[in-house]
C-alpha cells in the first residue's frame, strides 16, 4: 500500500482524494496547503492537513507526491524542488514551457534519485499517448487535435477582466464540418477559424454598454479575434444555474491513405467527452502514480511522461488477467 | 537499418511489404513461403522470395520476422517454433487460446534468447491497450468493445459453405442505439444482439430455394442465430462491384460516473474506420516491429504484447522532437 501525500486543495486536489478512496493499492494520508491547516477542511476526515512548509519533514514517510498546483505559477518551481526528496507525479500543460520543464525536474530528480511523471493530465497525456500510436501505426498521415465542446479557464477569466462584466464563461466549439473532411480525406491545414468556434456567457454589470462589451470581445487579439466567436448576454442566476459545471472533452483525429491506393481511407480517432474537467484529470494522476511508483521500484531515476510507461503498469492486473480478458 | 523477413505472402504481406518501403529503419529484403518461391511474385521486385523450409539458415542475417500467417492453423506451430531463432512479431487474434499462445512463444523464445512481440494487430493489438488505459484511469466505468462495420471473414466463410450459395459476403454492423445509452450512463450488460447486427450479400446458385437459404442462415447457431440477421440475394455481378474490399473498424467504449456524483457521466472512446483492414493491420505489425527490436537491444527476452512497450518505442521520434511536439 503506497503513502499518498497531495500538494494542494483545489477542485483538482478534491478529484484525486475521492479517487485514492476507491483504490486498493495507494492510501491518501496528508494534504499539504499554503493556506492556515486548520482553516482547511477536506472531503475524509481521517486525511492530515499540514502546512507546506513542514513538507521536507515528510520526505521518508510518504511514497509519492501528486501535485495539484496550477502550471502558470506553481509547478515550474514547486515540481523541481519537491522532486529532489519525492516521487513526484505533475498535470504540467503549458505546451511550450515542456522541454525546459522537463529539464529542470530531471536533473533535480536524478540528483535526488527520484522519479518525476510530468505533464500527466489528458492533454498533455492521454492525447499526446494518442497521438505518438497514431503517427506510429500511419505516418503519411496527419493528425489533429480538436478540443470541446468545453469550458476554457483562460478565456473565461479574460472575459471577466473587462470593463462591464459581472462574471462570465467561455466554451470552446470544435468544428464538426472540419472533422467530417478529415475523416473524408482532406488533409490539409486547417485555420485556427476552422477547426474552432468560441461562445461566451456574459452577465454585464447594470447599465454597461452591451455592444461595446461585444465587439471588445470579439476583436481581443489572441484569446477571440482569430475565431467565430458568438457573445450571448444571461442573467446572473442563468449563469449559476446553467454553467457552474466544468465539462471538457476532445478529439485527437489521424486520417491516412493507403500506401496501395488513395481511394483507401484509413481513420484513427480518440475521444473525451466530459462532465467534469478536473475529476477526470485527477484520475489520470491516480493512474500514473501507481505505474510510476513501479518504475521506480524498477530503477528508473529522473522525469518521464506516459510515453515512457507500458500500458500495463497503469492497471492492477495480473499479466495472465490482461492476457485473458483485456488482449 | 534492420533487416526484415516476411513469412507468408497474402493480403497482410502485401501490407507489410507496402509499409516497410516508407520506412527509414527497416529494410525487406527476404519473403518466405510454402508456394514455389519461383510461381510468387512480390509488389517490389527487389525482394528474395525462399522457400520456408530454408528460413533457419537466415537467422544471422535477418534482424526480425515479421509472420503474416493465419491464427487457425499456422501461427500456433510457426511463432513458438520461429521464436527460437529470430524475433518475431505476430498477429495472433485467437482470444481464446492467447494465454497458451503466449505461454508457447515465451518458452522458445526465452530458449533462444530472443524476444516476440505477439497479437499485434488492432483487436487483439490497439484495442487492448485502450481497454487498458480506460479501466486503469477509470476503474468504476465499464468497458465496452463494438465491430464493424466490417467484412469478417469467418461469417463470410460459413455462408459460402452452404448448399446453395455461390458466394457470399457478411458485414458486421455495431449498434448505435446500444452505444448511445452507454455513452448516456446505461452500464448494464448488452446482448449479443443488442450489440451488433449482421447484414449478408449472398450470390446464390441458378435455381436455389432462396427462402431455404435465408432460414439456414438465421438459425446458424454461434455464427447468425443469436444476432438480427438481414439476408441480401445480389447478383455476382453486384457482388464484385460492391463487396470486393475488407473495410472494418470498431469502437472501445468506456463510460463511467465520476466518484462525486451520478450525475456526471465521463465518457472515453477510441474509433477505427478501415477501408482496407489487413493494410491497416500491416501497419500496426511494422511499428510493433519497430519497437520489439528496441526492446530486444535493451536485454528484454521471452513473449510481450503491446502492453508491454512504452508508446514512444513505436515511433521514429526523438525525446526532444517528441516533448515538443507531442506532449
Amino acid at each position: 500500500m503506497l503513502e499518498i501525500g497531495i500538494v494542494g486543495y483545489g477542485n483538482l486536489a478534491k478529484g484525486v482524494e475521492l479517487a485514492l478512496a476507491q483504490t486498493d493499492d495507494m492510501h491518501l494520508s496528508k494534504v499539504f496547503t499554503r493556506r492556515k491547516p486548520e482553516e482547511l477542511k477536506t472531503l475524509t476526515e481521517s486525511i492530515e492537513v499540514l502546512s507546506f512548509d513542514t513538507i521536507s519533514e515528510y520526505k521518508d514517510s510518504l511514497d509519492l507526491l501528486i501535485i495539484c498546483a496550477g502550471s502558470a505559477d506553481d509547478l515550474p518551481w514547486m515540481s523541481p524542488d519537491l522532486a529532489k526528496d519525492f516521487v513526484i507525479v505533475d498535470s504540467f500543460d503549458n505546451h511550450k514551457m515542456m522541454p525546459e520543464h522537463f529539464a529542470k525536474v530531471d536533473k533535480e530528480a536524478k540528483t535526488g534519485d527520484k522519479l518525476a511523471l510530468l505533464a500527466n493530465g489528458w492533454d498533455p497525456g492521454l492525447f499526446s499517448i494518442m497521438r505518438v500510436y497514431m503517427e506510429a501505426v500511419m505516418p503519411q498521415g496527419k493528425t489533429y487535435t480538436f478540443w470541446g465542446r468545453g469550458v476554457s479557464q483562460g478565456h473565461s477569466a479574460a472575459l471577466r477582466r473587462l470593463e462591464g462584466v459581472k462574471d462570465a464563461i467561455q466554451y470552446t466549439i470544435p468544428n464538426q464540418e472540419s472533422m467530417r473532411l478529415i475523416r473524408k480525406g482532406e488533409l490539409r491545414d486547417f485555420s485556427t477559424r476552422e477547426k474552432h468556434s468560441r461562445l461566451c456567457y456574459v452577465v454585464a454589470d447594470a447599465g454597461a454598454d452591451l455592444e461595446k462589451i461585444r465587439h471588445s470581445i470579439q476583436t481581443m487579439p489572441a484569446y477571440f479575434a482569430d475565431y467565430d466567436t458568438e457573445v450571448l448576454f444571461i442573467s446572473e442566476e442563468e449563469l449559476k444555474r446553467e454553467h457552474s459545471g466544468m465539462p471538457h472533452g476532445g478529439v485527437v483525429l489521424h486520417s491516412a491513405k493507403a500506401f496501395s491506393s488513395e481511394d483507401i481511407q484509413q481513420t484513427m480517432e480518440f475521444h473525451l467527452s466530459l462532465d467534469s474537467n478536473p475529476e477526470f484529470t485527477a484520475q489520470v494522476l491516480v493512474a500514473g502514480a501507481r505505474a510510476v511508483y513501479r518504475l521506480y521500484g524498477e530503477g528508473k531515476r529522473g522525469a518521464i511522461s506516459l510515453l515512457d510507461i507500458p500500458p500495463k503498469y497503469l492497471i492492477t492486473k495480473s499479466t495472465d488477467e490482461l492476457l485473458k480478458e483485456y488482449l
